[in-house]
């Protein structure tokens, strides 16, 4: 495999198996990488993360993919504003994966986007990758996805790009908005009236687009103005005041 | 294929070809997607830029899935300050690219990293959008496949990310990174010493990183203060003040 000169000579037990976090891209089966495509199929065990016992989006994303007979380590994540419920979720999920890797399994975590860009990976991350040999595969962003979706290029030549996400407080949406370039704000959802205020009052509304569910087959692209009322979690508002795509 | 509904019923002629924007990647050949490849693999005509008559990174990614008989359009573009003669470079290129789209043929533009991310096919689809069917294929961007490298997550929960281009000016680096939370300064480069000096003096050397050629065989991750004296085109350093990959 290219690039993984880093971590050859690597100083754990050969027969620990080795954990995969796998980008699997914003949606769209075939946007997933070859070298994650190729980790999933090869893979005996498969784990991945679902929100109150819903279906898991990033299964199905791969699910052509799964092997019949791989195991799946499913950590199911309360909803909850507590923090608490999910580190219980996550600490139960390591613990599976743990066993699995002592047994020398490998073990392919299956995540939306990519594992380091508002993933849940990073939790395990942190839980296992002092005692683990741990590949990281990136993954195509929404952020990505959503701006080839629409049509607008995200950054050009300097322009800066600001990513932000649409839970913060509504003033510091406002400042941040206000002193950037181009802009991306992630996780829309039930915050959409908010951000849809911020974007108003700096009167930048002309600019926005709203996506929603960027590259599945019941896509949303629409102006900003034209955004419906209740957005789901994945949704992603794209606000460019800089990118000039002409040279 | 999943997700095109929006650009079904196009009013454009449907005997005129396809223009391809087609991201792919970092740089590690199995980073490239599974629709980037299948279109690749089918392409008849390929584009793609070079650099002052230097070989094409963008080529050398997708090498391996070219046909052996797909025709080339290369658009050379000049080392220069100016910007008159990368315009005329794209010029000619958009009108080779029209010839064969007029003609009927899809054309698959190769694009390192992603085409709207800092990417040049950007020129080419402010000079063609108008006029035909153009579809942007997302692909991995250098700042995840950093991230993975680098084992840094860059941004959990309601954090936010700042993308940078290295030759911004000194004072509005420091600024722009006083006032972040994670932050990945792009196309580094021969600005590698300024960059340095903006980090070390805002005594933040010890959190961030350098990436340089991130996923190929001869790939660079360091410590930014191991970082060597000269830096490539494409090298880049994260920053992460904020990134907590604990829940």
């Amino acid at each position: 495999m290219t690039g993984d000169a880093r971590l050859a000579p690597s100083p754990l037990p050969p027969s620990r198996g080795t954990l995969y976090g796998v980008g699997l891209g914003p949606g769209a089966p075939d946007l997933i990488t070859l070298r994650a495509a190729r980790l999933i199929e090869r893979a005996a065990v498969v784990a991945y993360p679902t929100l109150a016992g819903a279906d898991s989006f990033a299964r199905s994303i791969a699910a052509e993919l799964i092997a019949d007979n791989a195991r799946e380590i499913v950590m199911d994540v309360p909803m909850s504003v507590e923090r608490a419920p999910a580190q219980v979720a996550y600490d139960q999920g390591a613990a599976s994966i743990s066993d699995a890797l002592d047994a020398g399994d490998d073990v392919v975590c299956l995540c939306e986007g990519d594992p380091f860009f508002y993933g849940s990976f990073m939790y395990l991350f942190a839980r296992l990758s002092d005692r683990y040999r741990v590949e990281v595969v990136p993954g195509v962003t929404s952020v990505t996805a959503c701006a080839a979706r629409a049509g607008m290029p995200l950054a050009a030549r300097n322009e800066r790009l600001t990513v932000l996400p649409g839970p913060l407080p509504e003033e510091e949406l406002r400042a941040r908005i206000e002193g950037a370039e181009s802009v991306v704000i992630m996780k829309v959802g039930r915050h959409l009236p908010k951000i849809r205020a911020v974007i108003d009052g700096l009167g930048l509304t002309a600019s926005a687009v709203y996506v929603e569910r960027a590259t599945l087959p019941d896509e949303v692209v629409l102006p900003l103005a034209d955004a419906p009322e209740k957005a789901p979690y994945f949704s992603m508002i794209l606000l460019t005041k800089g990118a000039d795509p002409w040279l």
